[in-house]
């Protein structure tokens, strides 16, 4: 039977598909998850893909669109012009050829795997918004008349000494009905003590705000109770403009090169934002009215080119040098300007950002983490699409960006994915027989070669592992290349003739072929890593610091590397492994924190502006240290106690064999 | 030949039209004015019009149409869906019956006749807005990295010690584009040196503001040069609410019979005013760029009906007792949130109202007028739909509104119509022989019987004039009653049974009827200057006032009645008649001295608070008053040289035979 390749995108996984199976099963078989409520009978229409143009052979859509199945009539009874061109169902569609497909956001049935939950935040409740009741005397004829808005703001002030309040032109207009409807009892919304920016009927307690992290990959809204600061919700969607550009660079280029660039990226981003207000509201709506109504605040951190296409920024200028963003500061802007469905009146608190390169989400991080009220000295890695580092403590801090690429995401590695089910997350190579334990994500136990478990690739953590593993097993030397003459079956050459580590083989997997780690894949990895220690290094001598008290692991993806295998690579600088932690979505606690506590917005403001920011690309050693840190350092022990590890993880190492 | 009634909105002009004319040829005839660029030779699509629902039989649209001639192939060539249902070209439909023809304000061909010129103003300039040069370094890797919008402020803190500025969201989103297409000069607007709401490539000068009265007829915006103060452009058009309700209370009712009447009226005023904006800045227009932009500045006056629809307010409440309005302080709200064509960052000032039948409009007469800096005791009187007063001088100053109805603008009045060519404006009736001569608008000269003049109806003035010089002439007596025995052709029974006065005969007009006076348009008179007259009484009763110094009268209106037939008829109380004045459109001053200074907009706030609103209709004399104010005052010399004054008008005398 011919197999064919096939990707869905966005998710970015690829197999080789048998001819005649449809792609809704190609799909399954890949782990991307299609909507298919009926079960792939064909009547509910839901599985709806578009057909992207040849991805293999520079195929243009037409020969794409001849890779599958005709499209049919039931097929056509689905599909409305608004669904745009190159859609057909998945569960229709049989693959002839290679194809690649796209899933719009909502044709995909399952969240991916965000790992980016809530922690509990320590912080006291000052939310900018509060809620507050009025109750105003009917009016009549004979006292002097007086317009309703001059008696709202008579009693704010008579009551609750909240002179000077202006009103927002929104809650203004229907105030008067507002006011009538509740029988002259009213809650009214104030920002910031200075603006009304909502009037509900009669006395209504919850006061709800949203806290937003929007990734280059991934968007997670967190909806907080302001009264109590807990998360009731959160939701979470692959940022709908990764269509436009997988990473920062791209999509700046893609608003540069296309003249409503800027504009669709914009509304891609806000229409996803909608989509998650809607959803994160679904249990609010009352009433039939639009539950999105019901926030009555938002906090928003991102990288500063996100930062920028969010606000209609032109991103051009943050891409190229001298990298001057269009605005540092924080910004208040109403919702409604931006488009975005929260009450009409409420504002949307932009974080401030620190330099070009170094944004809103790294000042979440600053904020979430407060390195300058720390007397140790700090080292905070935030790992996402982009690598930004914080280094310092309570006397200075500087920060720096760095150019680490997305191998730490998967992307640009052979049988790279993202972190989904059906990733390799974990690697243990057992140094004397070259044989390896992994775990994938969705499976709870490691896996031994006994075992079924449908591996679909490697995630970035299981990357990091494979190759400080593969380092240690001594696969690989401290440059990053194969070792000659290794007789094991795993270490082979591939088919590009250069020497390749296998991780499972094709009968483990669900994609119908060994997935590897290549020679290429081990280089990414060292340009990623060195990058990040290069930067610190760089950070480092620039204040004069010998060495570090702590390292902070930000962002999802530190939350799962393995601590060990990053310093067995050198990823950082060396540290105590005891005080290397990882504090899961720091950007996404900043945005939160800021949501809930005024005096957090007026900290990120400041510190902001206080940390250093350090070109480091420019720095003179920048070149030496960059290539020194693409060496793998040697370690001391390189495979401590693996038995006893293994055993406690778990692993039945007896079996091996 | 058989003749039928046609009417045309909104201008409210009608006559009885041969069968087999054009609707065109009939428009012509009746001094409507349509759009037809191709002279009705059926080419240019130009004057299209809507045929309304049948207005004499209250037919059904579906019979209206019945009423004129097939539609032809060559009309539905021009008719486009947008144009809405019922459209005909008038050229080319031809009258067989009855029909109402609404003229939409694009095929109008020319303006009505606005009599709301503006007049100089001498007053200083201290406009909320100003525009300051800036001049930044081009930035440079090595300098600390620094946001635009952060070096703009630094720019305009250290420059012209402006601190603590924000930025309008529109005006930094098209910031860095700006600065680099200036070579790092620009132009920055500033509102109320607080908010920078526009930025402009390199130096620029010009600064223009917006003013506008909206009266419940007209629409006049007043084009400013804020540098100058002058008036560069003035545009009007009708107010496109007009075919919701030819009234403030008809309007009221509309937005409350109707789920989506308060939209869809607010929708007119804005597409009229964005169309007013087009319009008066065709000449501002450079490098394809919309003129309106360059408003960086607007402030409006209207009545609280015509206020709280613009705003989107629901108009209910002040149409129903206890008489409650939405809001009565000024506002500044953003262009962009009323959907006004504006600089999109722009403020659009609202002035405050007094009460909830006194409008800004009469906060407009106030602050230009300004009777709280005299010792004289003045009466203001502004007459548009409604009636306005104001009493007092800089002790105290009280205000009411007189419900006139509107007769003043010759509707309710048999042959009423408004000021537009062919509207006698004056008339002057001999005495003796009760034969009249007339003044029609569009004619130099005065009419007597020889002369052909096409006089099509009778406007306000012409009404006051006609029954003031009816009561001289001894034709009605002073409770406005016919009086009996009267020997003159011109004083008959009409076919209601009632006594007529004959203004004009057919064969002097264009309508092909005799133009008359009967005693319904007397009594409909007396009605309204009673309650004007009334109003002024109570409210000097309630100051404890003797007397008036003096009498203003606004509006446009004002400025065209007769001094002393509005004495005659005792439409104010009694006053010299060298200290009565007409000051023209002041509510229309007013705004554009809020323009041209704060200081004003500021005069505006406290003055509209600090005047006393009087509900003359529940004061208990009220109804006694109304009731005395109806009689026509008996005047000393009824008939004060009637020749001398013929001839100063430069009236044929000679020629009455």
């Amino acid at each position: 039977m011919k197999r064919y390749k096939v990707i869905f995108q966005p998710a970015g996984r690829r197999g080789e598909i048998e001819e005649g199976k449809t792609l809704l099963e190609a799909a399954q078989a890949l782990g991307v998850d299609i909507e298919a409520v009926c079960g792939g009978k064909k009547v509910c229409g839901k599985c709806k893909v578009r057909i992207e143009e040849g991805y293999f052979e520079k195929d243009n859509i037409d020969s794409g669109m001849k890779h599958l199945s005709p499209i049919t009539e039931d097929e056509l009874k689905h599909i409305k012009p608004e669904d745009g061109p190159n859609i057909r169902l998945a569960c229709s569609a049989e693959i002839r050829g290679e194809v690649k497909v796209f899933v719009p956001e909502r044709s995909r049935a399952g969240k991916q795997v965000v790992r980016k939950a809530a922690r509990e935040l320590n912080i006291g409740l000052e939310p900018a918004v509060k809620k507050y009741n009025i109750e105003l005397k009917e009016p009549t004829l004979h006292e002097m008349t007086t317009g309703d808005v001059e008696r709202v703001l008579r009693f704010m002030a008579d009551t609750y000494g909240l002179r000077d309040l202006t009103f927002d032109y929104t809650a203004l207009r229907d105030l008067q009905d507002t006011l009538r409807r509740g029988g002259w009892k009213a809650t009214v919304t104030v920002w910031m003590d200075r603006e009304i920016i909502k009037v509900e009927p009669e006395f209504v307690d919850p006061l709800y705000g949203l806290a937003v992290d929007i990734g280059t990959t991934t968007v997670v809204g967190y909806l907080c109770d302001l009264n109590t600061g807990r998360v009731i919700n959160t939701e979470s969607m692959m940022n709908p403009q990764v269509p436009y550009g997988e990473d920062v660079m791209s999509r700046i280029t893609y608003a540069m090169t296309h003249p409503d660039g800027l504009e669709k990226m914009q509304r891609a981003i806000i229409d996803g934002l909608n989509e998650i207000i809607k959803n994160i509201t679904a249990d609010l709506r009352t009433n039939g009215r639009d539950g999105g109504s019901a926030i009555v605040d938002m906090t928003v951190v991102f990288n500063t080119a996100m930062h920028h296409i969010f606000l209609g920024l032109n991103p051009e200028y943050i891409g190229r040098s001298p990298f001057i963003p269009g605005v540092q500061d924080p910004l208040d802007i109403k919702a409604r300007d931006l488009g975005i469905h929260i009450a009409p009146g409420a504002y949307v608190h932009i974080l401030p950002i620190e330099a070009g390169f170094v944004g809103a989400d790294n000042v979440g991080v600053l904020i979430a983490e407060e390195p300058y009220n720390q007397d140790e000295i700090m080292l905070i890695i935030d790992i996402g699409t982009n690598g930004e580092l914080l280094l310092g403590n309570r006397q200075r801090i500087c920060s720096t960006s760095c150019a680490t690429g997305p191998a730490f995401e998967g992307a640009q590695i052979k049988f790279g994915m993202r972190a989904a089910p059906g990733a390799i997350e974990k690697v243990r190579i057992d140094p004397e027989t070259k044989e390896c334990y992994y775990k994938v994500i969705g499976k709870a136990d490691w896996h031994t070669h006994l075992q079924e478990v449908n591996a679909k690739g490697i995630c970035g953590s299981g990357i990091i592992d494979a190759v400080a593993e593969m380092f240690k097993a001594g696969i690989i030397d401290r440059t990053g290349k194969f070792v000659k003459g290794i007789e094991s079956p795993r270490v082979r050459l591939g088919s590009d003739g250069k020497p390749e580590y296998v991780l499972a083989w094709a009968e483990e997997t669900s994609i119908g072929t060994d997935i590897t780690i290549t020679q290429a894949d081990v280089r990414a990895l060292q340009l990623a890593k060195a990058a990040l220690y290069a930067g610190a290094k760089l950070l480092m001598k620039r204040m004069g610091l010998k060495g570090i008290d702590r390292v902070v692991l930000a962002g999802a993806f530190g939350s799962y590397i393995d601590r060990e295998s990053a310093l067995t690579l050198g990823m950082f600088p060396d540290c105590p492994v005891d005080r290397v932690y990882a504090v899961g979505n720091a950007a996404g606690d900043g945005a939160r924190m800021a949501l809930l506590n005024v005096d957090k917005r007026r900290e990120a403001r400041e510190r902001a502006r206080w940390v250093e920011f350090v070109e480091i690309a420019v720095e003179p050693d920048f070149e030496k240290e960059f290539m020194q840190a693409m060496h793998i350092p040697h370690m001391k022990d390189p495979f401590p106690n693996l038995k006893t590890l293994l055993k406690e993880r778990n692993v039945p190492v007896e079996v091996k064999g």
